[in-house]
């Protein structure tokens, strides 16, 4: 039977039983919203552990002053819907009181990896992503948590947390879920309108045909990412944060593309910002076999 | 039967080995070179715990530059011998390269309280105590760690820690331990000569001498470490790194004493930094009712 708690001592109660029973727990930490992409990581969890924990908070300390914070989609019932659907065992939809009884002032930070690409447009925003993680990791005390390779470099950075902070819980990194349509799943799409959504198509469409190139032999970095540019353009995409090939596990900017390199890339669409990417050269394994660790 | 380790994974099994069967785990992280102020805390947490592990690290993040990390005492053989007589279950003494195989890219700061104080003449030392203390955390998962008040910043920066981010740990501050000639026990105290320990006796006599001016009713902060300071100077200690005066719970300095309030001091004795404290106005208390969660 599914539960809906809202403290951190139930959560601890929740996980406690669950560990004294011998069972193995997996934890699906989202901002609600949830979509397609959520349930594949809720899925892959359901598979693997025994107890499964989501969830639900829009964590306002990763959101810029100008940010969406207010305007981020909440929908706890149809959240609810979702993971019964999926079997999950516990929801934790904490308020913001609950995770930050008072100004929080502990913050963890990752060096290096978070200084480029979303780093470089959001400052401070993995900052709050890690120590939120960090929470969640201490309350949960999951044996997995399961992140989705649509952000890329959140799913990269909370790993390189993981490994250097000596949590034990292991980070399980899933491919992105596209749409029918090519759109990767994000609660944000919810903004774009019919013809937003369309030009949207872009980004999938440029990330497909940089694949191809690659498997073509190209390997030159800045003739892939111009040719990204190229077709966005094309779409009518012009404001671009990003376009960036990176190396898959330090998030360095390469020159030539000739091992996993992430292909990434941020745009608005309005005053939606979209991100998508892609690894080439993984052996198809993306970021689950690029480990930093 | 008392084990050494050197491995996180020996530790994690340990530790896991006796959560399995019920018990309570308790946490005493150090430095090594143990003396009776250690040994208080073992003790404190062999009554409280059923298994009782202690870290040994000398740990690089912590020190400074131009700090004692090379000097600083290193004798395994006389701390195993401490354990032992103490009953120690477990010992993890890990080298440098065992807690941090990469080079550090993740760092847990704590704003405000590390600011003032030691963190005022020390760049990042909090930074290296926080950070390894979370690793500490999250390879041993005690129920309970304790800390001595000795180091107070210290003990107050980490209960923060511990607290913003959910760690499921109780941090259990202690008394600091004299020597039976006054002066608080410290593994730095071994590299005074003998006069310069008779100076550094100058240390504990002020801060007595600072508890009976707050008992007859003086309440000026300004005065109170005045007071210190001549002490410390008719003592021949005339290289003084701060004597401060602050709220216990959140370290700001104080103009008037009302409440449980922090008397703090760090001085310099030939190379060797030595530090002591008291909290008055705490009904006796010490750090253990001055929670700032």
């Amino acid at each position: 039977m599914m539960q809906t708690v809202t403290t951190i001592a139930e959560v601890r109660n929740w996980s406690a039983a669950a560990r004294r029973t011998g069972q193995t727990v997996g934890l699906v930490p989202t901002m609600g919203a949830l979509h397609e992409g959520h349930r594949s990581l809720i899925r892959r969890a359901r598979q693997a552990c025994q107890a499964v924990a989501v969830s639900l908070f829009v964590n306002p300390t990763q959101f810029g002053p100008n940010e969406d914070f207010d305007a981020y989609p909440r929908d706890l019932t149809a959240d609810q819907g979702a993971c019964a659907a999926e079997g999950v065992d516990l929801i934790f939809a904490p308020s913001a009181a609950e995770m930050y009884p008072t100004p929080p002032t502990t913050t963890v930070h990752v060096a290096g990896l978070t200084e480029r690409l979303c780093g470089a447009h959001r400052p401070g925003h993995f900052d709050g992503v890690t120590t939120v993680v960090a929470k969640l990791l201490n309350i949960v005390e999951p044996d997995a948590a399961y992140f989705g390779q649509k952000d890329a470099q959140q799913a990269i950075v909370v790993r390189r947390m993981v490994a250097d902070l000596d949590f034990r819980c292991r980070i399980v990194i899933c491919p992105t879920v596209y749409d029918p349509d090519g759109l990767a799943t994000s609660s944000r799409n919810a903004y774009l309108t019919a013809e937003q959504r369309r030009r949207a198509l872009g980004l999938g469409e440029a990330l497909r045909r940089a694949e191809s190139r690659v498997r073509e032999g190209r390997r030159d970095a800045r003739e892939i990412a111009e040719a990204i540019r190229r077709h966005l353009a094309a779409k009518g995409i012009q404001s671009i944060d990003y376009i960036e090939v990176v190396d898959a596990a330090t998030l360095s900017p390469v020159e030539r593309i000739d091992g996993p390199t992430l292909i990434a890339l941020a745009v608005r669409i309005g005053r939606t910002r979209l991100i998508d990417n892609t690894i080439v050269l993984d052996d198809g394994a993306g970021l689950r076999e690029t480990s930093s660790r």
